[in-house]
């Protein structure tokens, strides 16, 4: 069976187990730790991150872009990048805008401040959460809700008509955020229409299932009535 | 005639430069200076960053990764994700290395301590390089050039037999680093055969004009025999 290396609060790592479950592909996890930095992972991926994906015959993808695209090309079934090239070229701008601009301005910080900081020693950072960075990234979540909620006015999915990888690329980033509790769903109701939408696919079942050691989910987390 | 809003010296809108010239797609160019965050601009792409292409028909495309995406659905005859999905995804690897790990150890702060820091104020943090940076960053060139070597044992080109967007991106990075005069060539020899090959072709000459008011090049920035 393919693997995949992955962690559990990594967004990309999530986005690429909604799109193999899908595509209804079977896969085995394994948790890495990139601050380990273990010789048989290096040999995996050169840049010491996840998510990496192992094909049953060897074959090694590196990074959460190539896997989706990758996905894509060798199981295009189910098809996550539908649609005309210009529905595809807007679908990948709204991967790109959370994968870089919701990962750098709100999710990444956040995750780091609240999950990632309880394993680290105080010699490499770890310790309490920084509350100045977690306030500025619970006021920055605001404008992605907002925008969310504005797509929704015209759109039945992020990138048009279509459900596509722009959704689940979205809900990885802001499934994390839910693990803390960090997500004001309330005051965005139409951003929480579409959430749970996604949140109520059986592809998702495998990330609400999730529980940190030490840390468990609030029980909103994994219900669909949230 | 489609239009693509840039910057000269960011890597990833020469990439962009180099894909539209390779599939000998026409275009004009519009600098774009993202801390102006016109209104017209931000109306095409609400992130505010460039490269953004326009095609004739108004279609717009935001971000380089969806650029180079879609000119490949669009325009496939000159094909630079070509082979199996496998060598595709080796491609999409290399090219998240330039983009994200080439790009965040070395040319994202090069390019802004000795370009960007020229045009901005005091108070946003114009001013003489950071030295320091700067030596860190001439460090970790190293180690990317190495790499290069690496796979240039090996392949013809970065990703295997085939010429791939993996050797534009990395060429585009590069050649802004060249622009300031910063790769030590000399001392990194396969890793200069294959940039020579890239930087003979057609596609390059666009890039080579380019020049910076008030900050031309080094001579050898243009010269093939450098």
């Amino acid at each position: 069976m393919r693997t995949l290396y992955h962690q559990p609060l990594c967004p990309v790592s999530r986005k690429v187990r909604l799109v193999l479950a899908e595509k209804q592909l079977d896969v085995s996890t394994v948790e890495e730790n990139e601050g380990e930095r273990r010789d048989e992972f290096l040999a995996l991926n050169p840049s010491g991150c996840v998510p990496v994906l192992v094909e049953e015959d060897g074959t090694t993808i590196c990074g959460a872009g190539p896997i989706v695209e990758y996905l894509e090309d060798a199981y295009p079934d189910v098809a996550l990048l539908p649609g005309t090239p210009a529905y595809r070229a807007e679908t990948r701008r709204l991967v790109e805008w959370f994968d870089d601009k919701f990962a750098q301005e709100v999710s990444t910080a956040l995750v780091y401040e609240k999950i990632t900081k309880r394993s680290l020693s105080a010699s490499y950072g770890g310790g309490a959460p920084d509350m100045a960075i977690v306030r500025t990234t619970l006021h920055n979540i605001r404008y992605h809700l907002d925008y969310i909620c504005y797509l929704m006015e015209s759109r039945s999915w992020l990138a048009g008509d279509a459900l596509s990888l722009a959704d689940f690329t979205a809900a990885a980033h802001l499934s994390c955020l839910d693990y803390v509790g960090d997500v004001p769903w309330s005051q965005y109701p139409d951003a929480k229409d579409w959430y749970v939408r996604l949140k109520s696919r059986p592809s998702f079942r495998g990330l609400l299932a999730d529980h940190i050691p030490g840390m468990p989910p609030p029980r909103v987390y994994a219900n669909l009535d949230f």
